[in-house]
């Protein structure tokens, strides 16, 4: 039965996505004021809705972490329509050439960029992934199935149906926003399997949502892994630069993936640099795990284990290492970054150079911190999550990347002949 | 001990890979350069070698066109070698940086185009595939593993052994060229396993392998299915165009993907259109097969099932419908198209907009052969294979598409403030 409601789901969204691909922006946009007007004037309805997700969360222990990415207040449902609102302000991706040549039989071939289709975006407690998810994909031409957390089922029902509701009644085609009533753990196996009907699964949510669902979907991921970033502090850097760098880095928001969790510093610079810059992370509440020349120059701090140099802390943790040279810095990066967000501090240009191109991360900064690492502040707009594969799109996932290019080719009769 | 060889492959490959990353052009042109030389050189031992191929595969009673796609000859192995040094003077897409912008906080974001890792290539009987491939993986920055057909085995032994010594000899990183020696069917099932290892799959062959591959591997999949190619002649088209475009599009090659095998007509030209283009395609050996009012146009035509609006003969069958409208045509394409290339003759400028825009597929044809579908013909080189999925790549696979971008970001020491 669940099976069947998934189903239907899905063959009801795969028309609308046909009619959305060619739906103008000023439908579209039309359609998201809409969603988030309707989104704010129930405003009491989601929260009563929400009050009883919490406490039958609470009821069930969960943690005060888990608690607090389920609840919502006046100011996160404001913040939840804002972001719907900003979402139709960004600029629309289709419909976009980027380029057109000229061949010598006269053909004119150029890239148009479209919707992918059909997309299932699988998350958990937050509630506010609803809204998000809704908007990005609708404005992006494509149809949405929303499958949220089963703690947040009461409040999802109804900003789904909400906006669901909104966006047929402003013209978009009956079925484009699908959200998947139920707490039934078998519905997202079932919405796995639907290949034919769905063209895209996004993942949002925590590594072991995101090992599931990697390992048994039959249509293609785009998934967020974990974030392990580390800054290296280059000999020749301004030391200044680099204990702002490395301190914003860590401890502005720990918790969140393009945080750092390992610093490398070079040998020659690391005893004017490590003293100071590790007490100040330590009067911040950073627990430092230092290399054995690390800890020479830092006494007090506790060792780091092999272990360290995997690890993503999420946490108020640091893991720091000396190292001999640049080539060391960016060899202990390919074997222990994850390809989220990587970062030297440094003064000299070849080596800068060298970073950006030797460096293989979905965005490698220079000169500034790894907490950038977001589709906002890359001027891409809002986000869907940051990519870290390389299949696709790569770093923030925005509009753009929720689409897909088409060749198109404008002839006069032009015919081939494989024997010339 | 298959599993332990295909993993050793890949574990070498992987550092191959990050020296490969940032070898410079030159460096990889002169590599490909050897290749070819060597291929070359080598003539007489790869021609013995495929011999024995073919008088094992003879025995075996393999169909001729099996047989045929087996077989080299001198002029085959010029081909290939020729294919070699066309792809060393094609443009190397690796550290292209397409466009930066500038943030209001100084930040200076771009986008680099940097190689994937590691690329597994699965084909069939083709010994022609294993320098082709070689080829565009290398020069994309790339490392290989090669496995191809059982019958071509000893074809592939020496090929694959000459391109691996020579890519060494001339600098590449050990490594570079992988090839599994081995006719163990397990080999590609291991192979399929290592995703910490191979970035991407590229399976070339039949719908078989392709589909075991999608269904079976770890690792992400760039597939090549079928082609439906729909010709749409729409009412007012210039007839004798859409004559030759029709011509073309089934009779000049009728096995390829990009061959037409369906052919869609207005109503209010059918009768003008139909009956000599269907006395000229059946001239050629076409067998047609009509929906009811095409064969009320041209008496003594076979009737179409429902199952040839989804057959793809690859053969000079041709399967012909009459539509009421644009909008049926369009509807047709959506229905039973494989999204590989599609094409419309018409003289309406709204309606060649409408179609370029509606239809979904990698390729959109306004007033030309669908035969057009082709890296070469689109102007990017030698390919790899045509994608008929939307994520990644689309349309033909050349150098570009063998490549990812990420995100690279120069600074000045900006820090990240979240509050703001």
């Amino acid at each position: 039965m669940i099976a069947q409601m998934v189903r239907e789901l899905a063959m009801a969204a795969r028309p609308a996505a046909r009619t959305l691909a060619v739906a103008s922006s000023e439908v579209k946009d039309r359609a998201l004021g809409a969603m988030a007007d309707v989104l704010w004037s129930n405003r009491a309805a989601i929260l009563s809705a929400n009050a009883r997700d919490l406490a039958e969360a609470k009821a069930e222990r969960h943690p005060t972490a888990f608690l607090d990415r389920l609840a919502l207040d006046d100011s996160r449902v404001e913040k939840m329509v804002a972001g719907v609102r900003q979402v139709a302000h960004l600029p629309d991706p289709v419909g976009e050439i980027t380029g057109m040549w000229r061949r010598p039989n006269g053909l004119l071939i150029g890239r148009m960029r479209v919707p992918l289709g059909v997309i299932g975006v699988i998350y958990e407690a937050r509630p506010g992934v609803t809204a998000d998810a809704a908007a990005l994909c609708l404005k992006s031409g494509n149809a949405v199935i929303l499958k949220g957390g089963r703690e947040a089922i009461r409040s999802n029902r109804v900003i789904g149906g909400l906006l669901a509701e909104a966006a047929v009644a402003a013209g978009l085609p009956k079925g484009c926003v699908g959200f998947i009533d139920s707490v039934d753990r078998e519905a997202v196996a079932h919405l796995l399997t639907l290949s034919g009907f769905v063209d895209l699964i996004i993942p949002r949510g925590g590594e072991e949502l995101i090992r599931t669902v990697q390992q048994t979907s039959a249509i293609p991921v785009l998934a967020h892994e974990k974030g392990l970033c580390h800054i290296y502090v280059d000999d020749g850097a301004d030391l200044a630069m680099a204990e702002e760098i490395a301190f914003n880095a860590k401890v502005e928001r720990p918790g969140v993936c393009n945080a750092m969790e390992s610093l490398l510093v070079h040998e020659r610079v690391a005893s004017e640099f490590l003293p100071t810059t590790i007490r100040r992370l330590r009067e911040s509440g950073v627990e430092v795990r230092g290399c054995p020349r690390t800890r020479a120059l830092a006494p007090g701090i506790t060792a780091a284990t092999e272990a360290d140099w995997d690890t993503e802390y999420l946490d108020l943790i640091l893991s720091v290492k000396v190292v001999g040279s640049f080539e060391e810095a960016v060899g202990h990066i390919a074997e222990h970054g994850s390809g989220l967000a990587e970062a030297i501090v440094t003064a000299d240009h070849a080596r800068a150079m060298r970073f950006l191109r030797e460096v293989d991360a979905g965005a490698v900064f220079v000169n500034a911190s790894t907490r950038f690492t977001d589709g906002g502040e890359f001027g891409m707009g809002a986000e869907m999550g940051i990519s870290t594969q390389k299949l696709h799109a790569r770093g923030p996932v925005g509009l753009t990347e929720l689409t897909c290019q088409k060749f198109i080719v404008l002839g006069e009769g032009q015919i081939r002949d494989s024997r010339k």
